[in-house]
């Protein structure tokens, strides 16, 4: 906490250090060990980085009944903006994604600003990074998954008239390159969100939202 | 354009923009009147400013048949963030929402940020500033528009089994602090995403576009 703020919000996050055996210290704006041209409100929290699976610890913890009926594993591909990672970590979890694959190369760390724009997601999933995601992909398929690419193109398959049913995994690409020849041939099911003809451009984040809801919406 | 830049890419450019019968410039990079902190490609295209339509204008461009049918009209209520206007406008075109009020306090002004991550879609869409949003909801009503207000509360209806039908303005509010307490009261119906109880939180503009494509999705 920052020496000389105060006020009932940050004392109700003291208060809540202090009933979950949190050490809170006070010091000087200078040394909170924010970088210059991050904003903050007079607190910072530190915690170690994200902890990452293996692809088999990923797939050892989900149960037969969950494994048959609703497991869902989201994939992302090569995305290198944080703020669209942070955002789709942030709407997986809401959405009931709680497990996600990230390749290892060209993708952005799950650093800071990941980690802030997922809102303390990054905290809840169980996140594996992959060195070949096609022989991921392939273990995977070997569990039972179906694997759906999301893709804009307009002769995919509609999302909505898509079947998702069993367990399922979805692979999004980067912005600009959408998923990788390689990856993409992997995939059961090119899915695309039908949109107006005049129109079809949504950001990643945006676009994995949209898709990861509808599925959600199905088990409803 | 800038001078010693060249490439299929940009000569396909400098093609589109001769049959549009657009002028192109060739000069140096630092004369491309780009701000300092602003990535570019060598290309840069000056526009006029989002034209503003009055709040009687853009009701008067809604057809019959329209009305009766599917008008839509997104408000955004005081949303400062440039990357979330942008992205929200961006997707309200793709879902359909080819009309946007927007209030004129406390909001963005259309400009640079919003307009690029926009990609482009604040030059389709009607757009409309108002300065009192209550006004003009009332208006919007005696014209038989339905107005649904999006807010993050678990009692409110669940957008997957709201009726959308007929003319109808969905207002979103800003990420901190939701919709204004005297616009959330002119709002008919407040309606909510269900997520996983575990886990309720969601970027503003991910939750407009999970709502703007849920209408979409029904009339289709």
């Amino acid at each position: 906490m920052q020496k000389g703020k105060a006020g009932p919000r940050l004392q109700q996050i003291i208060d809540h250090a202090k009933s979950h055996a949190i050490a809170v210290r006070f010091v000087d704006g200078a040394r909170m060990g924010v970088p210059k041209n991050c904003r903050h409100q007079g607190v910072v929290a530190r915690q170690s980085e994200a902890r990452l699976l293996s692809l088999e610890d990923l797939l050892a913890g989900i149960t037969d009944e969950e494994q048959t009926t609703q497991a869902r594993i989201l994939v992302l591909d090569s995305l290198q903006d944080p703020r669209n990672v942070g955002s789709i970590l942030r709407s997986a979890l809401a959405a009931g994604f709680s497990r996600v694959i990230l390749t290892r190369e060209r993708s952005v760390p799950l650093t800071g600003t990941v980690a802030r724009t997922s809102a303390g997601a990054v905290s809840h999933l169980r996140l594996c990074q992959v060195v070949n995601l096609v022989d991921a992909l392939n273990r995977l398929k070997e569990q039972g998954f179906w694997i759906f690419g999301a893709i804009a193109e307009a002769n995919a398959a509609p999302i909505y008239t898509t079947d998702f049913s069993g367990p399922i995994c979805l692979v999004i690409g980067s912005e600009g390159k959408g998923i990788q020849p390689l990856v993409r041939k992997q995939c059961d099911v090119l899915v695309t969100i039908p949109m107006q003809a005049s129109f079809n451009s949504l950001n990643a984040s945006v676009a994995a939202a949209v898709i990861m809801f509808e599925i959600a919406r199905r088990s409803l």
